[in-house]
């Protein structure tokens, strides 16, 4: 159990998340002697649960390639993750170290056919309601036909846990025009709009787009997408604070703040980064889920609520039968003609 | 002239910046016809610039090839750049096509000594004051070498016109330690630590630090620069419709709006996107600022006012004289050394 905080924040959040699902079991691995403890505060969680101990965790600061050097086989980490691959679990959730995470259910659990990498995708809030992103760091760099990858699985996640049936879909780009941006992403665009793929393909997006809900699944490399994720969390954070502090000011702001507690609470609750809580691992035969690593039980709650609504959802077979009529249709010759026939600057 | 609006924002824009600088003296280069009605309302303006008539506009959405192509020898924008090359003018602001006003500034005032690449810097407001971010859009991509430039070149912009002594610099990237991140960022790393350039290098920064203001001088490439703007613009926007969201809800959250308008007053001033527009080329023998196209007079005065800054202080021959030193340092052999005895992941 990882994160900043271990199990003290991931039991009060699985506790949490039994009250709104009664029928979620849990497997709890980690060290039994810190878990154990905390469940007697949590009946109903601990007559729903089991503990898996090993007192070998993977720290926040490892390396990928030394977490599973040192990791593989009885970390709290690698065990959850291969629950997940012998079926005695469903998913994972995990609040620890992202990079060791990524590399262990890679590692573990595969990739799916016809997926060369996964992605992290997150469900961003906008204008609008939310937008699935990815990838928001799992890997550095992507050529087109990874973007076109991402953008078919972001895709199903978006019919899975938007509820929409037709989402529509975006590629991150500096301008909205078919001649501008990096060359990967211009040439995902051309296989993405030559496809004949069964998806709303909508163009290029900037980064303006993505808090307008402009469409509902953006797609961009892992670098650019962590970037962009992490500027907006600092928007987000640097605006409140001017809001506080520009309402300590004066006596008439302060007395304007505690008639409009309400609608700063709303507002509050709206930016609540717990209630967008969870990276979405994509292309895995497997789900596994990445809490915040500083959240605490309600957001580490909401992650595990994301974990539900993609099992409910069979996301895992809706990538696969969806990625299977990708590569059929990108075998076509037709594809490589229309990507011929387009203007090259 | 160029922009969404034309001379009808450039002049009003010019009559403020003479307000406040009543020692400036303009060269207005576009159509007579549009220009001179607008300057008699602008009388002070109109005793201090002077009509360069063109008929001629690179359009907004033209490619720069093209621009540079139908746009030579007599568009407004070939001619207010070259006014700066033949020393009739210091300086050239535009609010038009970016791309454009990058090629054709490149290709008629050339890149400084030992600059490879320009690049577009940005002020960028945060928490502490402002940093200098760049390269905001002029080039995607960059490697290391290039990368280890905009530092040089933000660290000057900064001392110019933040003000400060020794600027600290940091390169964006998705971790903040040493092993993680973009292959290029982490050599641009090895080289700026090991170069004993006279900078104070801070190392990695995340999206979030530059809101935050953790470095003064946030470095990355076009790319990912233009989108974390972007992205910020975005953010910034959709908070600002949350919140008036909110406020507008019930009576009592509509009486605390009304007490507290003088906050919301300053925190609209905090957040106005006029009071830093301005991207600042630089790494060119020449100064070019670039406001943005959808501004109005108070913005296209803040990037007159930044251009004036950049002259007083003489930004170009800083970075001239700065990007000797660096040149001098990179052919010295310690610092190959010192690349080399790194860890390589």
């Amino acid at each position: 159990m990882g994160g900043d905080h271990g199990p003290d924040v991931v039991i009060p959040g699985a506790a949490l998340s039994v009250q709104r699902h009664p029928e979620l079991r849990f497997l709890l691995v980690g060290d039994r002697g810190r878990i154990a403890p905390l469940l007697e505060r949590h009946t109903k969680l601990k007559d729903r649960s089991e503990i898996v101990h090993t007192d070998v965790f993977v720290t926040m600061d490892a390396k990928p390639s030394q977490a599973l050097r040192q990791g593989r086989g009885k970390s709290s980490m690698w065990m959850a993750i291969d629950a997940v691959r012998t079926g005695r679990a469903d998913a994972a959730v995990s609040a620890g170290n992202t990079g060791a995470l990524m590399a262990m259910a890679r590692f573990i659990l595969k990739t799916l056919p016809g997926i060369s990498r996964p992605a992290i995708a997150a469900l961003w809030p906008t204008l609008r309601s939310e937008s699935v992103v990815l990838d928001v760091g799992a890997t550095i760099g992507a050529d087109a036909a990874q973007l076109v990858e991402f953008a078919v699985m972001g895709e199903a996640m978006a019919r899975c846990l938007l509820g929409l049936e037709k989402p529509t879909v975006g590629l991150l780009n500096v301008g909205v025009e078919e001649i501008k941006g990096a060359e990967q992403v211009k040439e995902a665009g051309r296989i993405l709009r030559g496809s004949k793929l069964p998806m709303e393909y909508a163009g290029f997006v900037e980064g303006d787009d993505i808090g307008k809900g402009t469409v509902d699944v953006v797609v961009t490399e892992g670098f650019t997408g962590n970037i962009a994720l992490k500027t907006a969390e600092g928007t987000a954070k640097q605006l409140s604070s001017y809001l506080r502090l520009c309402l300590s000011r004066t006596l008439m702001s302060k007395l304007g703040a505690v008639f409009a507690a309400g609608a700063f609470e709303a507002l509050r609750d709206r930016m609540d980064p717990r209630k967008h809580n969870g990276g979405v691992f994509l292309g895995l035969n497997g789900v596994v889920v990445k809490s915040h690593g500083g959240t605490d039980a309600l957001g580490y709650a909401t992650a595990i609520d994301i974990t539900l609504e993609i099992l409910r959802n069979d996301l895992v077979s809706k990538i696969k039968a969806d990625v299977e009529i990708m590569t059929g249709l990108l075998k076509q010759p037709d594809i490589m003609q229309d990507k011929q026939s387009e203007p090259s600057l």
